[in-house]
């Protein structure tokens, strides 16, 4: 694997007539020929939060075409804005713009942006086109690819929701300048996982790159990006509705929603949970003898130098995991379903691991 | 045509892996072997309204299997009550009892009970199974078939919502013993609508059985039933998302659409709207030289049999009717798209009315 000195990218995810292509390269945003090509009509409504519009809504605005109608919606900035309520606050200012089913939703923003948007348009009129233009590396390689949009409840994370493929992602890696570290490494979590699940290569790339990856450097981080949405999206090419292989994709989830859900949304980010969600994975993995202690070592270093946590919050009993974890969507009937490591890039869905064995790791793993 | 005395009859709507069975017959709710075999798996939430729970609930929970875990939600009666605020209820109750992807969502009711469940069932955990059981005709021969799900909103009917298909649809004719006389024109004005858009022969037949159908005789009503969801299925399979000919089911909902959010949803039945709407969208057709007199006063010969309203409401403006018109989903950017009668039998969708035109109907229509 090379790195290139041009950050200019382009994949596809192939979903037959749902297909979209995903661009990659530096100053997306606000170029003319980025979002047109994408319009289904000729209103087109942009949503972001309070914290990118000031840097980024007027430059993406006026690249649009002069004889679209152009509304702008601004939400608060968090996971806890994430509900149904901020989502009717959409289809309110759709309906109050008079918007029909030919308009196009454009979602500027991190994850809880991207979800809400794709999940307003799935429902708006039955459903109608958006484009996500993520500005975090999180939702650059995670939550805008693969179709998965929605809200959360208080008892679950994305429990309403719809799969809603999106137009085309345009990922701006210039917005990722404004990225704090904290949300940098949050993002780092969901490339690393791509590497745990699929793909060893990679994981030692990362690994040999992650002090350049952590500074932003442009084509390092472009083809980090790349790289993960490609492996993201053949896992969605392959299992479009997560009937299989997509729970892969969930490495580290189980543990981490239940910490997220716990703690109350936005107070762990959502990459420092599956952080910590990965190393308690991979310790299972190791305690089920699947992993070797060399393997657990090194899944937990990489882990680490991408700046995110390895213990569990301290006030959160064994119990209070399980209870999270029985709601995960994975679940079939009353089983308890994980994704472990069989080794290091190979990933498995399993509902065998023993009870005494999860209830040993809960009641040992490291709090802080 | 000929009607026979056995109610029983099965249609098949045809969608690929989407496909699912209409099982339409006499005491189908309560039977053991008509829900069982459409679960999921082992968790059954029923849902229902004040007014059919006393009547069928717990005959229809007495026929699930004893390893089924089923939970119950009754919500209040009457399409004012179809909110996304009624359907988080239903979101609420499911995480509460902890069900999971593998749940089956029972629509026992009107169209009201089977929008929301559907649009419940679409949502939860981004696509959950769901069964119809209608209780009323309008339901039985519209909205069980075909997918459409979802919610009112202050400014526009059925304008949140998901293309979402049941696993299968049971019409138990017993239902309609007891449905009012008023709900029963109300679901004769889309059974007259099928005849109207596809099939002119199938409004003879109308017209010769209408005393026998507002008398609820089962073989004849079963008949019309049948023939009504086999005319929607065909079309839904051509067209399931609502492309093209699909757009032909909305005979006089236009026009009734504006009426029922202009005189708030529940005081006008559906039906009667439709019913309405039908005649003005005759009269029109008649305006603009595409049926003649004779065919006009056919048309409103059989709306009125049918025991539903020609003449608009008083308190409404020509204007009233324009701003709830220019709203509606089957418009395409600023133009307003109608469906019409080359004749008899036969419908299309057109946006080449002339506004005077249209203006000039809207001024001259009878008021009540």
């Amino acid at each position: 694997m090379t790195a290139t000195v041009d950050a200019r990218r382009t994949l596809h995810v192939d979903l037959g007539e749902r297909s979209y292509p995903i661009h990659i390269d530096t100053g997306l945003i606000g170029r003319a020929d980025a979002l047109t090509p994408y319009l289904a009509g000729q209103q087109v409504m942009v949503i972001t939060n309070e914290t990118i519009a000031p840097l980024y809504l007027d430059k993406l605005c006026a690249s649009l075409p002069d004889d679209v109608e152009v509304r702008t919606l601004v939400l608060p900035d968090g996971e806890q804005y994430k509900t149904i309520e901020h989502v009717s606050r959409i289809w309110d200012a759709l309906l109050e713009a008079g918007f029909n089913r030919r308009c196009t939703l454009v979602a500027l923003g991190g994850g809880v942006i991207g979800d809400m948007v794709g999940y307003a348009a799935a429902s708006y009129q039955r459903g109608v086109a958006f484009i996500q233009v993520p500005t975090t590396l999180l939702s650059q390689v995670d939550s805008s690819v693969g179709g998965k949009t929605g809200v959360n409840h208080p008892l679950g994370k994305n429990m309403i929701g719809a799969f809603w493929q999106p137009k085309a992602v345009l990922v701006d890696i210039e917005s990722l300048k404004s990225l704090p570290r904290r949300e940098l490494s949050a993002g780092l979590a969901e490339v690393v996982k791509y590497g745990f699940i699929r793909d060893e290569a990679f994981l030692s790339w990362l690994e040999t790159n992650m002090s350049a990856l952590l500074d932003v450097t442009p084509d390092v981080i472009a083809e980090a990006i790349a790289r993960s949405c490609q492996i993201k999206a053949d896992i969605v090419a392959e299992d479009e509705t997560e009937q299989g292989v997509r729970a892969l994709l969930n490495l580290g989830h189980t543990f981490g929603h239940a910490i997220e859900a716990h703690q109350g949304y936005g107070n762990w980010l959502h990459g420092e949970a599956v952080g910590t969600g990965m190393a308690m994975a991979a310790t299972l993995s190791k305690q089920l003898g699947w992993i070797d202690e060399a393997m657990l070592a090194r899944s937990l270093a990489v882990i680490e130098r991408a700046g995110l946590p390895l213990t569990a919050p301290a006030n959160m009993s064994s119990e209070d995991f399980l209870t999270r974890m029985r709601l995960d969507k994975k679940n079939i009937d009353a089983k308890l379903r994980l994704v472990l490591l069989n080794s290091l890039g190979d990933a498995c869905v399993s509902d065998a691991t023993p009870m005494s064995v999860l209830q040993a790791l809960l009641d040992d793993y490291p709090r802080r």
